[in-house]
């Protein structure tokens, strides 16, 4: 790691650069900075409440009470904490960064969960939560069904939190975990690729650069939408929860409710968009400053991509025997659906054959890029171990030989394979242990793996009459709703994010 | 690695000792050595066939003939093949282990096929092929049904290839693999515990020791099975699978069909035997020589086990009303069946309820520990990994601490971290690719992914209707079970050994 030569600011310092050679904050400091910052985050979600309360009112649902209550009561709380603990010095470490992005996103999730409850919909809180945080996470399961007589408020506040997570998953990626050193995320410092000292314009520029690109490229899916014949709502609710690869629809019957097949080829195209590193859009506009991001995913994720399609679309018509043409169609939005981890349906995919569910069950673990909006292992992780294992099979072959791994021009530190391994091998350790818990729930063995995996990978739609395509989430017992919440956060923030908050070393001094 | 002082003979050099010192034979020279050793070992499974020739013969059962003309077949073909490849020097290198023992198992998987293809009960070649490598590798599925009424010529031949290849597992996990460094098994290399230069008997005496030791322990197994009600020819047969953690039964209700709970007690005990490292046993007779095997994965072995056990018992109580003892005993059992790897079955466990499912699922990835006849995981794995990520959460904490970790009283070198990590990450996608894989031949996600784990985990039953305890292999399509044969040779191989062999690199040159 290079350090950085300038003095701290507010989104450098968030990132926690610097933080080797500041003291810590200690105490109640840290507690009092952690509440500031995520009671900011929380007034910022407030105000996004009166979206769908004026949504309401339009409509004249007596639902924009909740909505404008929730956000008042929010706002009220929020406003009293970042008051009451304004004026706390900010100095960036490693603890403040778990801690900081863990309580955000928590919080974020219980406040987002309040309209779900307080709604005329007669849901649980557990299922509330779990509904908003698979909003944030971009997942895009659901507990709600009917959703095509549900209020506007409701179904817009579920695509507004998808478009929220979806940006705040693109900013975090790039801007703090990197600087946490999780999951091998910090081969994407961005320090590492800038020697002139500038880095501060270089992160701002990046951050807005990205907000408006991730907006923009809303706008644009939204229109395309509108222009191919959905309703205005329709077009801007799906076209946010396109962009963050989340996938709620307004509909039960997802975007299979359309009918059309170029309203699934535009969100074929937006759902690739999501799931590619946001950098590459900015570099498309910066290109001097943003060299060195020539990122050898994105060929990688295309490649998989374009052979799982293929490999579908010959068992589609080998097995259902179903035209090439149609075949082809069908097995690319689906697929890419699936791999981007967003779980927008056109039919139960699920029957075409147990082949094909194999193929998407594969597809489910692969996930998209690092820097994107979409979920999985990713494919930068799967570029990392087919080198470390390349290079172990080089080791047992001849012992002595010695071998450099590159990430595409750069080699990668051992921090960066410890990190991608440490990441596999929790990420299968959630899913084992959260396929048990939701088992001793009650759950049975297929449901409760497929719905772990969905969980944990952000992808929203699992295997199986009860969680699959074709089914919902609402019939599982409240635990294992918060289980299946808690691996959509851990999934979201790379799971060590997460974790460490757990391990004793944590909290020692 | 400390290097050896002495010369090479022959158990030290298939180990692969002083590798790195000798030039490696080339071309022809290494497959002349190969075909040598792999027919030696043809010739000793063929010689075991007349154990069953003489079961049918007493038995006054055809299929006599049926063993007595494979055995003679392979006999011949492997004495001339033994002849013609003779006198080539030995010189031991890594690849030449890798292609070694993949050849032996693979060769005597085809082998042991023989009988099971030939005899009188209709299998198609990659039914015989799937039984006989679930033989060997100590697996325990089957594709026979009816094994009650089964010769007992071929019920014998199923037990005797688990016996053969439990004793064969342990001997290789003991004195090949380490030096082949895959897997992180070289933690376990021998010299490692001695500097006093007197390698040789070492290993010679370890050898021996473990085999007498294990067929002590299958003879004492075997004669209180008799006390207890079995007939000679049943406690015979279940002792030699049991000590192999096999699984093999000589009854489709397997281990049930006695009705017995002493019986039941001391599978539990002799399954456990086979699951803790063999050294151990050796340790106990040559205290002095062994000190340094003080392993800290047999404690966390019983732990795990002890926990699990109770979770499902509290389970049986509680969900199904079962009574505290009846309800400890059945747990017992099946869990320590399951963990050790073994599978044999006394009732369906999969119908007690989802959550006990959970459990079974979580306990069939364990598996024992290295250096026994168990598969899974295994727990050294598991303890390093558990100190792999301890200390990565604590570098993320405290990015500048430096940590080194210990396996027991002794420090884990890079290697065997990588080589733990490598395995656990191949582990999981060789499962992944398998499921997929299966189910391409048709067959359903739960029967497809379970098959494959109780395939590369050596442990026998899956879950479902399908392949779960109460079902079997025999409705699987011919692919899919020579795909499972092969995840069966994998996961005994220790994976990496065998993948190796499909890298580009272990041809170059």
């Amino acid at each position: 790691m290079r350090a950085p030569r300038r003095a701290a600011r507010p989104l450098r310092r968030l990132a926690g650069e610097g933080a080797a050679r500041q003291p810590e904050p200690r105490g109640h400091a840290i507690f009092r900075i952690i509440a500031h910052i995520t009671a900011i985050f929380g007034l910022i979600l407030s105000g996004a409440m009166l979206v769908p309360a004026l949504v309401d009112i339009a409509d004249a649902n007596r639902d924009w009470v909740v909505f404008v209550g929730s956000g008042t009561v929010t706002a009220a709380i929020c406003s009293l904490i970042a008051a009451a603990t304004s004026g706390e010095r900010f100095r960036p470490t490693p603890r403040l960064g778990f801690l900081l992005v863990t309580s955000i996103w928590t919080s974020a999730s219980f406040i987002g969960a309040l309209p779900f409850y307080f709604a005329s919909i007669d849901l649980g809180f557990a299922a509330a939560w779990f509904e908003s945080m698979s909003g944030l996470t971009t997942t895009g399961a659901t507990v709600i069904t009917g959703l095509d007589a549900l209020p506007r408020g409701l179904l817009m506040w579920r695509s507004l939190l998808s478009f929220l997570g979806g940006i705040g998953i693109v900013g975090m990626a790039l801007l703090i975990l990197p600087s946490l050193r999780v999951g091998g995320l910090a081969l994407f410092q961005l320090e590492s690729s800038d020697r002139s000292g500038k880095l501060l314009p270089r992160v701002n520029q990046l951050a807005a650069g990205i907000t408006a690109i991730y907006a923009g490229m809303t706008f644009v899916c939204a229109i395309l939408y509108y222009a191919l014949g959905m309703s205005l709502f329709d077009a801007v609710n799906h076209a946010m929860s396109t962009l963050a690869t989340g996938g709620f629809s307004t509909h039960d019957a997802s975007l299979g409710f359309f009918r059309s097949g170029p309203i699934l080829m535009v969100a074929t195209i937006f759902m690739l968009l999501g799931a590619l590193p946001f950098v590459l859009y900015v570099r498309l506009f910066l290109p001097r400053r943003f060299q060195r991001w020539r990122d050898p995913q994105v060929p990688l994720f295309l490649g998989i991509t374009s052979v799982l399609i293929l490999v579908l679309a010959a068992l589609r018509m080998g097995l259902n025997g179903v035209p090439a043409g149609e075949a082809l169609l069908s097995s690319t939005f689906n697929l890419v659906s699936v791999i981007t981890t967003t779980g927008f349906a056109a039919g139960d995919y699920t029957l075409w054959s147990n082949a094909a569910i194999g193929v998407f069950f594969l597809a489910m673990f692969i996930g998209g890029c690092a820097g994107s909006t979409s979920g999985g292992v990713k494919v930068n992780r799967i570029l990392i171990l087919y080198q470390l294992v390349r290079a172990d099979f080089e080791r047992v072959i001849r012992p002595h030989s010695v071998r450099r791994l590159k990430y595409g021009h750069e080699y990668i530190s051992q921090e960066v394979l410890q990190g991608v391994t440490i990441f596999i091998f929790l990420f299968f350790l959630s899913l084992l242990l959260g396929t048990t818990a939701l088992s001793i729930c009650g759950v049975d063995l297929l449901t409760a793996f497929s719905a772990s995996l969905t969980a944990i990978g952000n992808v929203g739609p699992g295997f199986g009459p009860v969680v699959g395509p074709a089914g919902n989430f609402s019939s599982l017992p409240a635990p294992a709703l918060a289980i299946l919440s808690f691996l959509m956060l851990m999934g979201r923030l790379e799971i060590v994010t997460v974790l460490v908050l757990f391990s004793p070393g944590f909290w020692r001094d």
